[in-house]
């Protein structure tokens, strides 16, 4: 389980408050071509939510859903989803390119949207759903599982908060993957239809950069992107560097990377360093090598010494209750409206300054 | 003692082949400006070279050096050191904006030179350096603790080398130290003296750079400077980013700052991350958080598995030696003729152009 990311499912022994009763605030999936779908369906089921229903036009994926889900009703088309009135909230997970369109129609019939990353792909895409959500007050929601579904990134962030270390000066992201080349579709390689590694992997530290930085908006100052030992897939991009300016004028620097060895005991060694004037915080999110193959590893030094933390079972994940009371009374309590767009907006204008380098 | 990287002395138990008896091969010291000397002088005692003479016009720190060297005359003038036939090395430690023309006045006269880092603060100055390098056939060293006098670093180097992670794709090198500002001399915040962060503390991971994506030069693509806490100094940047491809096409990111905490049980928690296609190194350079405040934290991760070494006393420093030899014998095959002077010069490079978002 541990070498493939697509197939981790976040837990905590700390049970989520349930915030509804059976049936009071029903979802449905929309598209299986992830494994994240099933961490994004934990969250909302934890808090109480009720799985109703679920679409995808491949037989077998659908098998093996129907398995986990036994109550959950397989539909013939997206549109029936659409037009459940029961249906309050739908988890997008429909193959990339296609992403933001189905986002944008779901937010237009009255749904509320919970979209896997990257929830799109280009700034023509950003800029209708940015109109979309600003017309329908709708909320949008990417899955970016370090902000709300990972207690090492969520202690750390509440250590900034609580001004541990001081004014925060600098971010560094890292987001190694593993490959596993041989289980992934065959258009996992096109990064028009999946995006870049930039796109798909960058998303996350970027958006982990604007909550650890206090930014809600960033410039791109710096990116490049290469394809170094990939020739087989001339449309693909194996490593990826950002670097960023927050409105407030802190940088941050980001590396993501498809490099990940078949020796590590988990799909990537991940890390956050975040500088400030008086300590720094370290997460190690998904391993400490040859110590933990666990995930959650949190490190604070500070002026009175180094502390570690195994963040797991620390926090829970109190988020999607949250998210799902904002859906329920039309609020924006649990995230800021424009977060997830904002963050994914600033990745995808990274990828277009990494292309520059190739034009 | 590990508070202050100043006054850090490297060591190993491995004792290195002393290459000449006493008196031999005479080196003199000129200047005493940084704590760095006295691992650059305990690395040429260690292969047998014999300490004859220095120079330093500050009484007090002339006298702790004759209680800890008492062997050593010290001499009233530069003018000594160079016009003494048996010196046949000189380790440059005055202070940085003057120590480029001591360097050039001792290889006219026929030294050998071992700087102290920064060995220049400008392109001017390197300039003229490479051409006496030239005219004369000089041997010209700066002291880049990391290459020569660090087990960690070395042991790093030796499985690059050795192809342990396949090709190199990418560097990440941090190197955060303490501040420590009430100790600094006046002139320390002046950049114009001691150099900016980035010639400071930058040039060290510039030449890890080189030597660890077995590159011998490098552009600068993207470089910045900052001082974020420290209003105090206004021509003082306690943050430095850069971002540099090698002439082999393999990129490097590197991050310095003055903002290790007190609470830190070393001077600073400088990492390098080493990537290939086949696995990657990560080496903590000066402390493994938490866990052990020594030095020469090494990890390997290949296809294999993830395995952990502590470099110490694993290779010892034969450096020294083969410098003094090939001083002796008018050779470089202990270090490239210009490799120092390149390294150098990229960092001197990189200032600039961080300066640039200045203007």
């Amino acid at each position: 389980m541990k070498q493939d990311g697509r197939s981790f499912l976040p837990s905590s022994k700390l049970v989520s408050e349930k915030v509804v009763s059976p049936g009071q605030f029903c979802f449905a999936v929309a598209g299986l071509v992830h494994g994240h779908v099933f961490g994004m369906i934990s969250g909302f089921l934890g808090c109480g939510a009720t799985l109703k229903s679920f679409f995808d036009d491949d037989d077998e994926r659908a098998k093996d859903f129907m398995s986990r889900y036994p109550s959950a009703k397989r539909v013939s088309s997206l549109e029936e989803i659409k037009n459940d009135p029961e249906i309050k909230l739908v988890l997008n997970c429909i193959r990339p390119d296609v992403r933001a369109a189905l986002s944008v129609s779901l937010l237009k019939a009255g749904k509320a949207v919970f979209s896997d990353k990257p929830g799109f792909l280009t700034l023509r895409q950003f800029e209708v759903l940015d109109k979309v959500v600003d017309e329908t007050n709708g909320h949008y929601c990417i899955y970016f599982s370090e902000r709300f579904h990972a207690e090492g990134p969520m202690l750390a962030q509440k250590f900034i908060n609580e001004g541990r270390i001081g004014k925060v000066n600098h971010y560094t992201g890292t987001g190694p993957h593993r490959l596993n080349a041989q289980t992934r579709p065959w258009w996992f390689f096109e990064s028009g239809i999946n995006g870049s590694i930039i796109i798909d992997l960058g998303c996350h530290l970027v958006e982990q950069f604007l909550s650890n930085t206090s930014n809600r908006n960033a410039s791109v100052v710096y990116a490049s992107m290469s394809n170094r030992s990939n020739p087989k897939h001339p449309d693909f991009f194996d490593t990826g560097d950002i670097v960023l300016r927050g409105d407030n004028g802190v940088d941050g620097y980001i590396h993501v990377d498809w490099f990940t060895p078949d020796g590590l005991s988990s799909w990537g060694d991940g890390r956050t360093v975040i500088t400030g004037d008086k300590g720094y915080i370290e997460v190690r999110r998904y391993i400490d090598i040859t110590r933990d193959t666990g995930p959650n590893h949190v490190f604070l030094v500070d002026e009175e010494g180094e502390k570690y933390f195994n963040a797991s079972d620390s926090l829970g994940f109190p988020f999607f209750g949250e998210y799902v009371i904002d859906c329920m009374n039309g609020t924006f309590e649990a995230i800021g409206k424009k977060d997830c767009l904002n963050a994914m907006r600033i990745a995808v204008e990274a990828d277009a300054v990494a292309r520059k380098g190739f034009l």
